[in-house]
């Protein structure tokens, strides 16, 4: 495994791979001078996890989609990231998941908001995608379809973990909470920790996932835009694939996974500039925070993000693999 | 007062207008023939009531946020359309409304889904945009911040009519509703009864918002295109502010409001030609039903739609006005 500085940035495919997986496990302020190194090696361990998860997936033959629902899961089952066990907590002291998936082939897209009960939130924005006529379900309505599709629910206390708990804790005696404190930004030094995977499989396929617990001490059902096709997620297999994490706000105003893809479909742009243009420049001059995390069509990797670091990795059929938390 | 046809197909703006207001009550198989002369008239007296409140408040110096607002309140207000009183009944017999608004100086918006006791959405949708650091908030959460804001709220009574709640009624007796009958998509027949409104003011701001009582008989919290910007409403004082009606599960996929301003800014289409482009070519492709209406930043006005009718009007400082209900 190679480690820092990251090759995707001078990558040009010159041949389209057998397959390509890339994730991300959040943005934010992640420093080396903040972090343990036990820390680091759990964080690298279950990011290596998710990535070899999701190349055993399609090198038994598994669709693109098959490899971002699992790849994803394992990321959700970690209590490392915002996202399934290890999910912050609301206000309320209550966990409230979010997540989505698409295909890149049909433009089939599958979202949840505000589920409660479901272990794993993909599987239920995959259900969404397969079994429903629907793209968008919310809050208990779409715990209940997640039941009557059976997947595992859970009580809510599978998602606890101390050090959410303790940040939800952090946050309320320091705020005094008041409307007034709770209309602020994030703080500085907010880290992201949504999940998300995109891959390009043997048929060309491309799929994307995301998966959150979203902001810690959010309220009145807050959404944000990892459930959102087009700001959150998108994938299209005539462009790219994207998951996006941050400050959802901004990426849902500015459509950043669809206007990625956008930039390449009506602007002619390539999978990197186009990445960069939006989480770089577009972005930072609005004051939106994040990064975003996908794979082109001709197997191009692409991790931008403005904040000072993101947890990433990917890997390539050609043996290709690269895990790194940091700016270079 | 102009009717059919639609003069807005080969209007282009010589110099900038000093406003104009474009609004819909909805598309779908609207046909003269199945249409009565009575209820013709009502809607036609309802859309212009809509559009002369809009110029009321932009010639008393009003901005595009007011004129969006108070516009679509008139259509919320009316029984006539899919959204505020007249909002269509859920299969739990429930009315849950979505709206949002954006603003396209500064990208700031805000958007609610499934709201149950807020009068006029839209406003809520407002005031998620000026009093809340966030974009979308859902479900009760959405309801309380409505309230702690101090909006008028209503008991569901107020939004019944006889006529939507004998579509349920008609829906749930003809289909024996058993899961794989909700699974089929809307009927041929259906109309998207959504409301929206475009503006462009004085000082070059284009604020575009839209609401609904969403579909018929939907189950699980399902939430559509109007409350995802980006989707069902978007606006940016650089190429155009548009609001959508339709098949909302298509709207989101192909990010259908973003998608026609984004082949304006990244593919230097004009705003007719993207409208077209993505409602007559590429959701028909898809097989998405539905329209939008929009104003660019020139004062153009483009109201693409691909089913058999849509609600729609709009008026200009100039004088042009134009109310119009079926294809031409």
């Amino acid at each position: 495994m190679t480690s820092d500085p990251d090759p995707s940035k001078t990558n040009v495919a010159p041949e389209r791979p057998e397959y390509v997986v890339v994730i991300h496990g959040g943005a934010g302020t992640i420093r080396k001078d903040r972090m343990t190194e036990e820390l680091e090696e759990k964080i690298r361990t279950a990011l290596d996890a998710a990535l070899l998860k999701g190349e055993s997936v399609l090198k038994a033959g598994g669709s693109a989609m098959d490899a971002v629902s699992e790849t994803i899961m394992i990321l959700e089952n970690s209590p490392y990231f915002n996202a399934g066990k290890g999910a912050v907590f609301t206000n309320a002291g209550t966990n409230e998941l979010d997540a989505s998936i698409m295909h890149g082939e049909t433009l089939n897209a599958g979202a949840v908001g505000g589920v409660k009960t479901v272990k794993n939130p993909i599987l239920a924005a995959r259900a969404v995608l397969e079994n429903s006529p629907h793209v968008m379900l919310s809050g208990e309505g779409a715990d209940l379809f997640a039941k009557e599709q059976g997947l595992e629910l859970v009580d809510q206390k599978y998602f606890y973990t101390e050090q959410r708990w303790k940040a939800l804790q952090n946050i309320l005696q320091k705020e005094n909470v008041t409307t007034g404190d709770l209309l602020e930004s994030p703080r500085a030094d907010y880290k992201y920790g949504t999940v998300g995977c995109a891959v390009l499989d043997k048929d060309g396929n491309l799929v994307a996932g995301t998966s959150t617990g979203g902001m810690t001490n959010k309220r009145w059902g807050r959404i944000g835009d990892s459930p959102i096709i087009g700001a959150g997620t998108y994938a299209n297999n005539k462009t790219c694939a994207l998951s996006s994490t941050g400050h959802g706000e901004f990426f849902i105003r500015h459509a950043v996974a669809y206007n990625i893809s956008a930039r390449m479909e009506h602007g002619g742009a390539d999978f990197q500039s186009a990445a960069d243009a939006v989480i770089n420049e577009e972005l930072v001059k609005a004051g939106g925070s994040g990064g975003v995390i996908g794979v082109d069509h001709l197997g191009n990797v692409a991790m931008p993000f403005n904040t000072a670091g993101m947890y990433r990795g990917y890997l390539k059929s050609t043996g290709e693999k690269y895990i790194g938390m940091y700016k270079e």
